[in-house]
């Protein structure tokens, strides 16, 4: 990357990753608790469903307009991986990057097998998203070699967020549905995302001033200031959360209760949909 | 910190709380398997949450007033994090020390609204407590940069502690009431509370006469002495456990079961408020 | 090894393997789910045992034959382990690999004594699976020393596929039956096989042209290298799996559902067999 | 320790214990299996609780015993910690060893009391023994500074069985009476055992020609030989399962099913009795 673009770029896209699913996974689990106050459940479970096929689709489609900047942008490869005329590789930086949006997109393609058809396991989306978070970790952990010491620290600290990620979503293969892990994943989104423009700002400030890259407290001070992004990224889940909750029940209320005989017969068979792993 | 007062002050906050939380534990622990000597359930039921209640109350006061005491206290930043005249970061210690006490604020707070409203789900006290040692660690991790071989020794002891904590609270996120993982718990804060202790003893001795700092005999016998702590603390969640035990027992024994017919009717519904992940 | 062949050859070994596993987990897990279609389940159920018994006889028998040839051919140490003559040991490469060998020996026998009895509990050939990965990942972690850093990094890359392999089958012991985890184990088996591969053209090219054992390109290349073998097998993993799932439906439909009488009462009980742990 | 007896006491004492858990957990999961055959299961399970109570005690006096040896025996500090005269501590190893067995005893102290009176909850006698083997496990940890290659490496060894030992039992707070981890214990116990009498040969061989300690072909030797300990205890743990299987299960066939009546009205009291967690 290289730039301070480079890093917002992507940060952003976490972002609003980290913001969509926090509002997904709380609107869910909200409809989910409110049920016997009533509503047209077969309406949301189809409006869930409509929700993971546009998520998927997103991730596919952004993912590949990734890969395609990174090859065909300014400076890209091309597709050519090898500079024969000088006996090197060719802009390595971009491929790898290629690879970790490559990793996206089968995660989103997964998905969306997964939810458009009912051939795959239902639990192969987080195995594939899992995967696509431990791919980019991977590539980021072979990345640091040779760099200044305030410049490895960054990294790593991305990379707790993103091994942490990593983590929670394999989890989630076994308790899918588990409410505080998929807030945990948003937070964890939300943090990647801003220490990604934390990087920009560290390594390229747009104010021109240079941070002095071997100083031992400005290393102190961005451990401290990770574990802020992370209290910021807590909070900002948490009070969405109780925000999209009160909303979603006082809804609910206010609706009168029609359906509920409908609701009741057929309750066990939608719940159950849920949980087939 | 820096002093043998730094030291005793999160020392005794911790040994406090394992021993509050041992006490807790063990009681609930009592209740629940004594049930069919019957009590009133109802209220024994409510008087846990309002333990639970005082709690969260007390972990965030507690937390609020050290994060003022870092910052405010003589000789701390005031809220001035960088001093632009001399161009440097302004008491880096003390702004670490109130982010530790930040994240404790966070865990509080989050247990008040998880036990006083029913909004958020009930893991997540867990997982706000959880992400609150793992960061006391976290900052713990990086604190320990070209100091001499015991200290750094005598931290990476307590890292143990901590990080061991942090894993045994994240997994009460997917075993909630595990009475195992409890004591442990309970144990790992006496651990770390009498540690903090005798790190004060070891770097700041009040009888004067200093330790070798490079001697390698002493690193092992902190080594040693560390594994003795765990021992005494064990012993001592043990003993109280098996003494609120026996104490509860005896108690219920003694209560003429009166609501039995009453109490058969609501187990059911009861119990379950438990374990609703 | 040291050759080229020595490594296409455990290569090969993995690859069938991985797809060998793809198959048979998306064969079961498809009749699995569509056993509402009708099927003669029972012959179905006898037709997996079988399956387990070929595989297992196999695995024994190719192990074996792993270890007779690491020992008696050119080369070999013919059992001889120490060279009194000379002082040294003798031939201790060869004799890894036959362990190695040994290993995945016992996997097959264990797995064989588990499908052929009901002697032993269902879950040993998983875990005498996962120690045999294990060993095989614990050895090659003590291969490295004192290589130059390509040849080092290469071997890295397989720890993390071995190891990975290993804690997916320990899993697996808890675990049994999920269909990410066995898919997962296939994708990770077929990364194996064909990075043994890439091991071979790198560090003994075919074409004879050296590889720049020193250089950090050449690394940086690798570590991307190996994420796209681990796209390719995700794909191929998927793209058998869809192939089987499509296949075994369509043939289900055609078949007449004529015993589905006999089938609804012996349901519960053949299911339950999966399960036991 | 230092010397040859001193590692092969220990080695004796994990080997005999490997031994005893290996008979235990087929004993009972192969009365367990066969009860549809009948038998007295009343007796069996009453039996079962003597087996605990009588290893937990054997457990307990074993430890109590290795303290007292290692504080009095010959050479043994008698409770003096520190050498006023000289400044410096006394004999650190002869506590290092005392504290591993204090920790022994303490986890035989819990299973005693577990199984003895029903106060405190089923799991704390693993969670006690998980504890013993990780203190143990840490000791040694801290105990190879400055020592030469083989010797460090040897323990290196051992703390894979030490460390994963103590994993398995913390697994089996969770997976309590899952036979798998139980035989996986038993195995990591005679290898921890057999492993313990190698270093001794190693260390200090009693055929008086010394190992080269800084050769790494005998490292490469040692790492193989250790998945050669491994493999013997898998086969042995194996072997005794099976062979204890049979005899159990013709034992039990000649057996008439006299109670089968009582039995059938008893089954899901007593089986519920295993997994109270």
């Amino acid at each position: 990357m290289g730039s301070f673009k480079g890093h917002a770029l992507p940060g952003s896209f976490f972002l609003i990753g980290g913001l969509w699913w926090t509002g997904k996974f709380s609107f869910c689990h909200a409809t989910r608790r409110n049920k016997s106050l009533g509503s047209s459940r077969r309406a949301s479970r189809a409006s869930q469903c409509r929700l993971e096929l546009l998520e998927s689709s997103l991730m596919l489609l952004f993912a590949v307009v990734g890969m395609l900047a990174e090859q065909f942008a300014a400076g890209g490869p091309r597709l050519r991986l090898y500079e024969a005329s000088e006996n090197r590789w060719k802009d390595l930086m971009n491929w790898q990057h290629a690879t970790m949006y490559l990793f996206f997109s089968l995660a989103g393609a997964a998905s969306l097998l997964v939810h458009a058809t009912d051939v795959p396991p239902l639990a192969l989306d987080r195995l594939a998203l899992a995967l696509a978070f431990f791919t980019e970790g991977f590539l980021f952990l072979y990345h640091l070699h040779g760099r200044s010491m305030l410049d490895v620290h960054v990294h790593q600290m991305l990379l707790f967020a993103v091994f942490g990620q990593a983590l929670v979503v394999f989890l989630e293969v076994f308790h899918r549905g588990n409410v505080a892990l998929e807030l945990l994943r948003s937070a964890l989104c939300l943090l990647q995302g801003s220490w990604f423009w934390q990087i920009g700002y560290v390594l390229y400030p747009p104010s021109g001033t240079q941070w002095d890259l071997t100083d031992h407290n400005n290393m102190m001070f961005i451990t401290m200031c990770f574990c802020w992004h992370l209290a910021v990224s807590m909070v900002t889940v948490g009070a969405l959360y109780c925000a999209i909750s009160c909303a979603v029940r006082s809804r609910l209320r206010r609706t009168p209760p029609v359906e509920m005989g409908l609701l009741k017969l057929r309750d066990g068979e939608l719940e159950s949909d849920d949980e087939t792993v």
